[in-house]
Parts: C-alpha cells; sequence; structure tokens
C-alpha cells in the first residue's frame, strides 16, 4: 500500500509498504478514506523528536471498516468510523475512567499510546492507504449516514476538534464565563469553537498571524494581534483589569514572541497574568520532558522558569496533557451531524496523499493560508 | 489591651496597644481565648515580607464575642466563635462561590484578605486580648457546647486544619487512593489526618525532622524520612513505580533540601515525579510573586524552574492558594464534636500571651518538640 | 405608593399602599422599572394557596437603587439592580453553599423566603411602585450601562431565566447531548433557550399550546404537540428508541393531560419514558406539600402515583427545587450584555401597572398570545 | 460441574450442570473459591420475579482463573479475581463513562446484565463450581496476594460492597456530614461501613431486627430501632429537627413497616421527611417496574405513592440504580489491602455448596443470626 513515510528531519515520502493487517483478534482493519496534517506531526518532522526513520505517520484519521478480528463485537464491515489519536485499551485502570490518553496498556511502560507517533507505542500512522486499528470495539466511532458528505467535519473528531474541546474542559469553562485562548491554529481555532458551543460570554483569541486571527474572528471570537506583544495589556483592558475566568494554551512548547525568537514560558506566564484570581488553565499545547534542539537551558531538560508565586498567590489552577479523545467524541459528533457544530472552517487544503510531502513543507513554514490539510488516500 | 506586635524582623514584643473595637455596624468585637502561632507568622517574623512595624500579628484564633455591631443579626453577644484567618465580605463573586480566601471586597485592589498579615489588608490581628471581626455574620464560625472543653482541637478550624484538608481537596482525594504530602509541619499534619478521615487507602508523609515524622505515623500516615535525599526512591516502591494517586504541597517558597539549603522547586518537581500519570496536586504551601531576600535568580522573582514537560506528559493537574476555610470549617467543626477529628494531636505547647516572643523564636528554629503552639491571651 | 394588591381568588386590585421603606440597616430600597407577572403568581391568584388577601404580589422584579441603609457596602443609590425572586442572607448554612432558594434565616422555620408568596416570608412583593430588598449586598445583581435598552431582558434574571437554566443544571445537560423539555410556558422556553446556549445537540419541547410551540421552534427547539397524547411515541423516534439524555419538567402540580384535566403524574410519568437509562431529569415545575383543591386523592396529600419502580431499573436521577438565582445570575447577566442571550423573545406585552388586573386575567386563561407580561410601574 | 439452580419459588437444589466453558475469545473461565448469597436472590427465590426455572442462581462470586480466550490480554491463568455482579462490555455509550450497570451490549435490548439474574440476560450464576466470565479483560478485578487470606473481606467487591458504597455516593455524602441509612441488612450495613470510611461525622442506621442494629453499632453507626415506627421522630431530634445531610435507601420495593405488613412507599416517604432541605437521596434498594404478586394496587404497576410535593418544596435529590461495581471495586479493594475496610465483619456463615439449599431457607425467614451467607463450592 502507499503511505507517508517518516525519512528523517523534514524528509518525508509517499512510498510502497507492506499492507496493514490484522493482527490480532480484537483488531480491525480501515481503508483510509481521510487523514488530516497535525500540528504536533512537525515536531516530528522538524528532528526536534526521537521518531525512528521509516515509520509511516498520521494520527488523524477516519475511513471505512473493510476486515474485522475474530473477537470484535461491535463493529461491522462497512462502517465508517473515525478513529480517536490516542489508542485505548478500555479496560485499564485509566481507560475505564475515561482517560483514554493515558492507557497503561497499549504502550507498556508509558501513559498513552497513539498511531505514527514518537514515544507512542509501535503503531504505525494513517497517512496511508489502510490502518490497523487495535482494540476496535473501544477505539472506533461510528459515524451516521452522512458521513460522506461531512467528512471534513467528521475527520477533525480524531483530534484537534476533542483537542480545543479539551483545553476548554481542562481550564473548567462554563456557560456565560470569559476564556482567553493562546494559539490561532488549528487547535486554538477548535478550542475557540468549543467555548462558542459551550455558551462562553467573550472568546479571545491571542496570535500574530492575520490569516489565523481572521478565522478566530470568524469563529465568533475576538482577535487579539499581539504583533506588538501587547497581549496582556488588550486582555485585561477587555476584562476590567480582572484577567479573563478561564485560559487555554494552544501553542506549547516552541511558542514564540512577536520577533520569532522561541520563548517557551511565554504563553504559561501571560496566562498567569491574564486569568483572574481563582481561575483556571488549561493547556492541551504539547510540552516535553527533554528537548535536545532547544536553546533554551532550562528547555533542554525541559523546564520551563514558571511564575509560579504569582499563581499561587492567584489560587489559579492548571490542568494538562493530550485529550482523552473518547471522553467527548460521541457528543462533537452528534453536533456535527445536528448542524451545531462545523470544524471544518479551518479547512485550507484537500489533497491526494501523493502531494503530502509538498503540504508538509508548506504548513510547516506557516506559510500563509495553509491552515489545515487534509489528504485523501483513496483520491 | 495587650497585644502581641512586630517591631522589624525577629523582633516582636508583647505590648499595650489601642483597644480593638466596632468600627461598622457589621462588625462584631471578640475577646479571645486562644490564638496560634502559624508557619506563616514567621515569613513575616523574618523579614522575608513587607509587613509594616507596628502591626499585631495573628490569624488563628477564637473567643467570645463581647460586642456586637447594630447590623449583626446571627451572631450574638456570649456566642463561641472561631475565626477563618481570611476575611470574607459574603457578596463578591468569589465569596458567592465560596472562595472566601480571594474576598474582592475586603481588601480592594486585591483577591483575598486576613488577620494581621502582609499584604493582606489593614486588619489587626489576634494574638491580642481582643480583635475585631469585620462581616460578622458571615465570618464567624459558631462553635457547640464543648467549645472550651475542645478548645485545642476548635482554634485549628481557624486555619491549618482547613488548610491541610484544602490540601487534600485540591489534590483531588477520593476515598481508596493513595496520597503522598511534602512536610510533616502543622498544615502537613493536617493534610494527613484530612486524608485518614477521607478515607485514604495509604498515605506517605515526607520530612526529615523526625519529630515530625513521629507524629505523621500517630495520624496514620507512613512516614518518608528524606534525610538523605532518597524520596523519590521510597514513594515509587512504595506504589509499585506508579506514584501515588495524589500529591499535596505543605512547605512552601522555601524549602529545603537534606543539607538545609533552600532549593526553591524542589517539592514540585519532587511531586512531579511522584504522583501517577492524570494525577492531582494541591499547593498549600506558600508562594510568593517576588522574594527579593532568595539567595536563587529565579526565586528572586517568584519563579520555580518547573519540569513542566514531564508535568504535561503525565497529563497531570496542579490547584493552589489559600484555603477557602468557610468551605469546609463547619463539616470540620461536626467532626470534631462528634470525636471523629482529633486535630489538637500536633499541640507541643500552650503559653500565655506574654511568652510569645520566646515562642516565635523556638518555633523559628524548627526547634525540636517545637510543634504547634497555642497561646491564651486570657491566661 | 401605588401597588398590585391580593384581595382574594381571582381579585387583585391596584390601590394605594404605604410606602416601602428601609427597615434594617443591610437594606435598599429600589424604584421599581419592570415587574413580570410569574406562573407562580397564577397559584396565588386562582386561591390555590393560603395567600393573605392585602398582600402586594410580585416576585419579578428590576429597578433603580434610590436609598441604602448604613450597613450597606456594595451597592450604591443609582445602581440599576436586579432582584432575585428568593431572598437570601447570604451567610446560612444553604446561602454560603449557593443554594439561596433554601436560605435558612429570611424565614424562620422553612428553607426559602421570596417577595409577595406565599408561605416564603412576610416580604412584600415588586409589583409596586418601590420595594424593599433585605440584605441588599447579597441579593442585588448590578446591571451594566445598558440597563434601561435592554431591561426586557434583564428583568429576566430576576426569575425565569435563571429557572430555565436551572432545570438543565439539576437535569446535568452537557454539551453535545439531547434533552426534552416538559412544558412551553415561559419558563420551559427559558429552558430551551439555556439548553441551547449549552450547546445540547437536540433540544425538544412539548406542550399542547401553538402559540407557544411556535416561540419553542423560534428558540432553535423541535417542537413536540401533544394534542393528541402521542408525546412520547414522539421523542422514542426521535431518539432511536433510547430516550433522551435528559429531561426537564417545567409544568408543575397543575398538569393537564390533552383533554385539559389535571393528571398530577403525567409529566413525571412521561419524563421516566422518556429520558434515556441513567439519564437526569431536573424538576423546577412547582410541587406543593398539600394541595386540598385538588380533584385527585392522592394530589391533595401533595402525593403522587409515580413510576418509581421503571425510574429506579432505569438508574434515573431527580434534582428538584425553585431556582437558587444567584448561582447564574451574573453569567446570564454577561449573556445578555455580550448579545449572546436574549430572554425578551417570550415577552408578549408590556403594559403599565394599572392594566395588571386585566393581564393577571389573560395570563390566567391562558389567553392566545399571552406568553409572559412585564408591568412598568413608572410609565 | 455441582451448581445451585432455581427449580421453582423456594425451591433450588444442587444438582450436576453441564461444565461452564470459554464461549467467545474474549472469555475466561473461572474456579469459584467463595460465592455469596445476596439478597436479591431472595426476590427469584421467592418467585416474585419471572426467573425461569433450572437456572444457576449466583452474582457475588471470587475465584481463579483457569482457562482464557485467545484474546484476552491482561487476566492470565492463575490470577485470583473477583467479579462484578454486573457484565459490562466495556466499550458501549455506558460502560465507556464507568455507568457498568446499565451496559447496553451484553444483554441487547436492556441497559443491564448480571450472572444469575432474572431480566439480566442469558448469563449462568457463580454458586457453582465454573464459573464463564465474558468480556474478561474489563470484568475481572484482579487480587492482591493475600486474596485467600482475606477471601471473606475481598468476595464482598462483587456486589454488596459497593453496592452499600454506591448509596453513599448517589447521595452525594462528604466528609463531615450526617447520613441516614435505612435497612440494616447487609447492603446497609456496607452503606454504614462506606458512610464511616469517607469520615461522616454522623452515621444513623434503622431497622426493627435487633441483631442487624448491633451490627451496625459494631460498624460505628447509632442504631435506630424503629419498632415502634418512631424513627422519624429520632432521626429529627438527632438532628436538631433538620434531618440528615443525606440518607440512603436499601430496603427496597417490599419494605415492611413495624408490623411486618408490606408498605412500599415506606422508606422513600421517610427519607424525605427525615433528609433536610437540598439533601440527597440515594437509592439502591430494588424496585421493579412491576410486581403482580403485590398486595398493593400501586405497588403491582411498580409505582409509589410518593411525596413529590414535600420532595420538591425541599428541593431534594434522589440518584438511584444497581452499582456499577466497577467504578468503586479497585479503591475499595485497596482498603481491604490496606486494612482500612473490612466488610466482612457482616459474614454469619461459610458453608460448603452442598448447604446452599438450607442457608437460602434461613436466609429467606430473616432468622436471627442469618445475617451473610458466603458458600465455598471446593470445599
Amino acid at each position: 500500500m502507499k503511505a507517508l513515510v517518516y525519512q528523517g528531519p523534514r524528509d518525508v515520502r509517499v512510498i510502497d509498504m507492506p499492507d496493514a493487517k490484522i493482527e490480532r483478534p480484537t483488531d480491525v482493519l480501515v481503508r483510509i478514506t481521510a487523514t488530516n496534517i497535525c500540528g504536533s506531526d512537525l515536531h516530528m518532522y522538524e528532528g526536534r523528536t526521537d521518531m525512528e526513520s521509516g515509520r509511516i505517520l498520521g494520527h488523524e484519521s477516519m475511513g471505512e471498516v473493510v476486515e474485522a478480528g475474530d473477537a470484535v463485537d461491535r463493529i461491522k464491515v462497512g462502517d465508517r468510523v473515525c478513529l480517536p489519536f490516542n489508542i485505548g485499551c478500555g479496560f485499564c485502570k485509566n481507560c475505564e475512567r475515561g482517560l483514554t490518553g493515558f492507557c497503561l496498556t497499549a504502550n507498556p511502560g508509558f501513559a498513552g499510546a497513539a498511531y505514527g507517533f514518537a514515544g507512542m507505542g509501535p503503531y504505525s500512522g494513517g497517512q496511508a492507504e489502510y490502518l490497523r486499528v487495535p482494540y476496535a470495539d473501544f477505539n472506533c466511532l461510528k459515524l451516521p449516514p452522512d458521513a460522506e458528505e461531512k467528512e471534513a467535519d467528521y475527520v477533525m473528531l480524531s483530534d484537534i476538534f476533542p483537542t480545543g474541546y479539551h483545553a476548554t474542559e481542562l481550564a473548567g469553562l462554563r456557560p456565560g464565563e470569559s476564556v482567553v485562548i493562546y494559539g490561532a491554529g488549528p487547535v486554538g481555532l477548535m478550542a475557540a469553537h468549543s467555548a462558542a458551543i459551550k455558551g462562553a460570554s467573550k472568546v479571545m483569541v491571542v496570535d500574530t498571524h492575520k490569516d489565523r486571527l481572521a478565522l478566530a474572528k470568524k469563529a465568533g471570537a475576538i482577535p487579539i494581534d499581539d504583533s506588538d506583544g501587547s497581549c496582556v495589556d488588550q486582555i485585561l483592558e477587555l476584562t476590567k483589569g480582572q484577567g479573563a475566568d478561564r485560559g487555554c494554551e494552544c501553542v506549547g512548547y516552541q511558542c514564540c514572541d512577536q520577533h520569532r525568537h522561541e520563548v517557551p514560558n511565554l504563553t504559561m506566564n501571560n496566562l498567569v497574568k491574564t486569568v483572574r484570581a481563582t481561575g483556571g488553565i488549561g493547556v492541551v499545547g504539547v510540552f516535553i520532558a527533554e528537548d535536545p534542539g532547544a536553546k533554551d537551558k532550562l528547555a533542554k531538560q525541559g523546564q520551563l522558569a514558571f511564575d509560579f508565586g504569582q499563581f499561587w498567590m492567584k489560587g489559579q489552577h492548571i490542568a494538562t496533557g493530550q485529550a482523552n479523545v473518547k471522553a467527548y467524541n460521541r457528543q462533537l459528533r452528534d453536533l456535527i451531524a445536528a448542524g451545531k457544530a462545523n470544524p471544518s472552517f479551518i479547512v485550507s487544503h484537500e489533497l491526494p496523499l501523493d502531494q503530502a510531502p509538498e503540504a508538509y513543507k508548506n504548513f510547516d513554514a506557516r506559510n500563509e493560508g495553509w491552515t489545515k490539510v487534509i489528504l485523501r488516500p483513496g483520491a
């Protein structure tokens, strides 16, 4: 089968690979119809992780079930399914409480597994014609009859829509509250979309890219242009000096100041400043335990110079981590089906799999207009 | 009236001061029968805050109501009451949700007010014969008929018992879970007592002082002696390598390594290491926004070199801040009355007010056996 | 001052009454600019309660503060305020946890107080030129500068908007879930509006009045016409036989079947049938402890023949009671100010106080088009 | 294999039955070492259900895994396991949220499945030498090395300990609160044990059997002898007229007054009377959708004459249903292992399987001293 393979830093190619196949009786095999490039694919693409060469990338996928193992019960051949990027077993201490992003079974010795991801287990990615899905009864989200028609919406259920939503849950956002979101990339925009769905009274989105801020505005948010580094002042003014009720970090460890220099603690310390006392902060931007490629000395060891004193004095709370996709994907699916959520508004490109290398290049360069790419292996 | 007055670093004296009196119709006046010295009094005593000379210290007090303002409704002269260290108005956005530690009214421009505390408003402290209590209907906790008999228990409701309990709430501790508590000072011991009351299956308390560890054991906890810096290994061994379900920080910004050197990020980073993935961390040890007296460069600015990468990868959460005493003091009072809580087990000294300066000296030196001092102004 | 006074069953008149005035230092006096007639006013109007003749009715009011007692701190003369229908003290066991609908102080011997309400304390109602507001710092909600312009929206914060919202909270409604609401009266419509704001994927509203069902549709809900008694079948069909995730009772003890006969257990048993196993039911429609005027023998004693067996087998839960208005009115106010909530869509009439008797008559008859009446004492 | 088989009303026998065996690749086979008789077995024994003759009873079982299907991952031959009475699939909408008592897969067309239970699917019971366990990775709780030594404690994890705990969770019990428990049978005693573990300040248990009340006292509760029908007065006196903060129903649809007459609404209406306004009520006693054998007309149709008016006026809430055992069994296991829970204090008899018919007879007659029976098929 054809698949997008990581060959080394900034080198990905679409080549022939052995066909994905059923390996355990609880697996299904899915023919991939849509699969996205994610911002976290770029961490691997750029060589800022220990991803092994020769592996297939891709963890945001949906498609049609073409084969099912003997022990599979609920999922049938022909079902249209969307696959959470994180792989759960369904029966460990974490999965059984809905913490499926921290499965203790699927990637022994570590809490969490994913498709085509550095450090998240041996699973191949979905930027390919076929994908093996483990623990299929647990991991597959069945899609309704309009699955093909709204494919660009439903494929967002694999990762970024639940991840953006997770940011607002981690922050504790309630109807009528205000929220500030750092980052207008795909995840930040999904957080803004989620906050609007949940009935936030005021959604503010901080970024320096004008095209992304325009999308934030389209999502009903107040765009905060931080090109001059004034975001803290702008937010305090919009909240009568108190700060927002809630804050979301949707940028991660490679966050940059207005001069495009990496300043790893920038968004976290701005969040402490711009969220009110007793407010909540949700962090879904990726931070990593060590980053040898960083310039900053603390960052190399995975540390931030964090304003802990101010954080404590304000009695704030922080919750973190990758989204437990299954905790949200049923309800978000139903909102798409009902026409009350349309996450595809961020999609800029829908391309055949062959053009994936070009798409990685443009997305990595943050070239204007390359907001979100869907690949279509079957096209 | 006689009162304990801060005169400058390590200089407190019992002198005559103008009598406390009713200032607003919502005040009551309380004759103090018991008032504790708190670990946070030591921050002021040591000159590590901007406390003004001439102010009366003390925020852990109880006594008898001797006068009530015209607008006071619920509280009557003669009532025995215990006073939460934090002063709330009862009607601001935070107080009405139970976040009484972050009252927006009582100390304008800051979220939070307290008696006799640096930066927490103009209120005099309770280490005195009399204390003015603002918003008395809201702030006074009425005590049952055994108030005098169990005074050493009830006075702990003013601060450290609810504060220790708060640590376990912020951490999200549920019955049957395990918890590691850093610090076996009065607050850490109250966290251990609270965890036992709540049905924790395993309570581990880390410290280097053997007398305090002995008290932790008495409270039903497993003492973890960190004199050799091995606490992380000990906790991981006790939790099969997974870490505890929950963790509590009961030390604060002056935490020290086994050589008594201040290492401000020590407990927080140990918590990240010794709490399991998806676990919760509650921080009630005080951290401050700036600490010019610190040796550590980051600490001067109120920053910690925090293991944010590992924290995020583990999907942990942190909640912080001073306890909202009123959120817990009714139920904890009822547990004392029922004989199911006895926080006085940590009391080492009960002294007349006159001996307060000597007590400060010994408590500040962490001299063996000086665990917790109750002062009795009337004695 | 002029006020609407209850004289006996179906007899209310606007007459001269002694001026409302400050009675305690914690009171304020409010000049009423808008005050609604509520469905629960009709229980009194119809003589189905033990309301005393000679009392002023009205518990949905807003206006301008014209005088403040000596102990009032936060509220100032000139403030525009909306008044929760329930009166809380702010310091009892219930109020301090946000359960302000069950204040233990304001109406001694009973949990709960309100303006102009049978059994809810001696407080006069707001269908008058002036209103005395007790515990004013706690009870007044300050309104923003657009208070006059959006008066028809903000006055709904006194009762029915928070009450409708409360129904969805009691039911446990989460974004993406489905909900069925029994009753398209003002409260049911506010529940539908609240459910839409909170991101419900499907909102179904049951009633037999076509004008009210049309308003439900306007609020984004699916109208379920129960004129033929088929609502259970309709809802099961819309939910694939499972029932809705959540249900709201917004009718109360006088609920009727399609033939306009009172069948007190109708909505509750329909809720059990049409909410899925493990689902939640919120009940804000009023049920009373005894109803001597009822025809049904059980109803006389305040009992329902409730399908408890099915309720238990399905593992459902029910939460009940009048809304704790203060738990929601800040956030709902902010949604109105942001243009994201507009509860005034249900208003059918805005009338001077003098026309109140006529309005009562029409509203009580459920005459078509009389959905919600705002009275303007100053007009 | 030998098994206890239901032959008709009050007729159970130990006979030879075909060996239990692996039927699906996700099954395991367990050799039963301990299995209890449950109060709900008596509903079937008495012929008050539609249980089919010829079926093996028993849903409270533990034992050793002797064979595992090909798709079983986590559970190994030789593991000591305890089996939740309810059977979940692990991947339906309810199971994935922890609502494993309402599995939508294991018993198609109904929410919930169990071993050897009327209406809960085709699964054989565990009062036998061997038991087939479906979805074994999800359903088996692994036991620690002391599994044999503390077998009488661990076997309670199959049902009644989690069920008693569930009652306190449904009621919303928090540390320091008071709770009243109706019923001092095995489940009520487990609710009392759970309430003590959770830090309740006051636990009251109502019953008329003196031997059971004595056990309640042993569990730290205040026994309330209702032999004279005075329980409401006793509880109100113990709670200063307010009622308990929380209440638990641990009796079910066959509840009797002091004269041993069935009065189906007795406990529920007493709960409304004896729980305070805004308090919570948890119902784990079984109520059924129809009960043709009942004398009471409403009860035949599964209805209660419920004090809904008073319930609503008090703003109480009720949550119901069988326990989701897996939501609690890990933590309760850890409490047993730590010596902080010892549910076996209720065990009156440990008997070989052969003596099961005699045990049923005595337990059904509520003969004094027959509190709880453990059967040992291997003995």
